[in-house]
């Protein structure tokens, strides 16, 4: 029992060689993604997940070679085959192989099933820090494999004791390197509208916030965002995750708000109640 | 005799899947690359092309796992296991293998042997379109393999007939998706000094024009480039591409202009007689 990648119509070990090295998500960055995990063996929320993965598709003009059921299946078989109680799946597709280094003719579709990623509980406690970076990704609704900025700060990251970038441009915040950014304000729960994209978590959380508080989507400003009362960033693996420093500002008293920690538990049941 | 493919240290026909599938280059476009070719069976300008290859993993921070010499030795012996006149080379660097999809451990280094790309030599004669797309790379002077603009305009580019983008941005051109850009006023040659790739065959033009053209590296905005004289693109395999429309804009008369193809003469000459 154990993780395994699929791959034309075939399902191996994980750190199988499988890649001819002219596959274009390789040479051209020409490639899209998905990530999602299992709660109680069941994938979470798999058909927004699959909208999303078609969707990015669908704005890079790849064809996606198999449909939401037989992907489905899929991810039931790789499940089993990992022997574990809980998986992360990773759909990843991209322009295939090309002679000439640019032309499409056959997508590569690859799934695999993956260990849950260390979720930082210490972090999901206490609150992390994220240091402001002047950016915004081109195509922001599109879940691509461009994260070379992310990759390229990954070693100040770690000088700074700091988890994440918190993107903006212009003025105005979007979103973290792989997460949704969330501010409260008195009664108000503010997340941006725009250059950010569309969360399954971040959905979740405004569905678990209506009625409590009042929620809006809208443009955040940087300086709003550093005075706001308490600050969160949400994701499929990390779930509501305080943001208690920015650069060197603390985001309130530095410790996580009581929203914050009232839509952590609120997710958190989700999660726990998932497929049960 | 064949192209191959040098991966961790062997010789692999060009086809062989070596790659697993956790590569950071396809998971997160943390890859740089380079491209170059011989001319009499001798790579052109390698010291110039391995600075920049250089160059563009010390921006991103990865370790390049071979020194010059080295390489220099491999590409000699990938040339002699081709058999052919003469090939190109493309090095690819990326962030290597990673569990977790996000820390670099060790480096994918990669070098391929390909058969030399068709050079377009009616394009060269009568010169190409190119549609203007407002968009400005992150990381100009960095040979990424972030190309995800280009390959998802590729479908429109064959519905315009057109050979490659423009990109410009805040009114100002900066290069195309693989190679720089130079428009003639009068006696002068200028070519954008910021946010362009430093290429090779454009430093290559900028010294034959020396002395015959004035030479100017500075910024360049559209509108100047659609009223220029002439315009023309430059790259490793290109050569001096004359450029005779852009969009719907016709350049000049709409055939090369006399500087173009002076300039182009004199590059193909160099090209001809390198190695010799």
């Amino acid at each position: 029992m154990s993780y395994h990648c699929y791959f034309e119509n075939e399902f191996h070990p994980l750190d199988t060689p499988l890649l001819k090295t002219n596959d274009l998500g390789l040479l051209r960055g020409f490639g899209l993604f998905d990530y999602l995990r299992t709660y109680n063996g069941v994938p979470f929320r798999f058909a927004e997940y699959w909208s999303r993965f078609s969707g990015s598709a669908a704005s890079l003009g790849i064809e996606v070679p198999l449909d939401k059921e037989a992907v489905y299946e899929l991810l039931g078989e790789l499940y089993r085959l990992s022997g574990e109680a809980d998986v992360a799946f990773r759909l990843l597709l991209t322009g295939g192989y090309a002679e000439d280094g640019l032309t499409v003719t056959q997508p590569n579709f690859i799934i695999r099933s993956e260990p849950l990623p260390k979720d930082n509980p210490a972090g999901r406690k206490t609150g992390i820090k994220v240091i402001p970076y002047e950016y915004v990704r081109d195509l922001p609704y599109v879940k691509t494999t461009g994260y070379v900025h992310m990759m390229k700060m990954s070693a100040e990251l770690r000088n700074q004791m700091a988890s994440d970038l918190l993107f903006h441009k212009d003025g105005l915040v979007s979103e973290l390197t792989r997460s949704n950014i969330f501010i409260v304000r008195g009664d108000s729960l503010i997340t941006p509208g725009k250059d950010a994209l569309r969360g399954i978590t971040r959905k979740l959380v405004m569905e678990k916030a209506a009625g409590k508080l009042e929620v809006q989507e809208r443009d955040v400003s940087l300086d709003e965002l550093l005075s706001a009362d308490e600050v969160f960033t949400t994701s499929s693996t990390k779930g509501v995750m305080p943001i208690v420093q920015v650069g060197d500002k603390l985001i309130g008293s530095g410790a996580p708000g009581r929203a914050t920690v009232a839509l952590q538990l609120l997710v958190d049941g989700e999660f726990a109640r998932y497929g049960k």
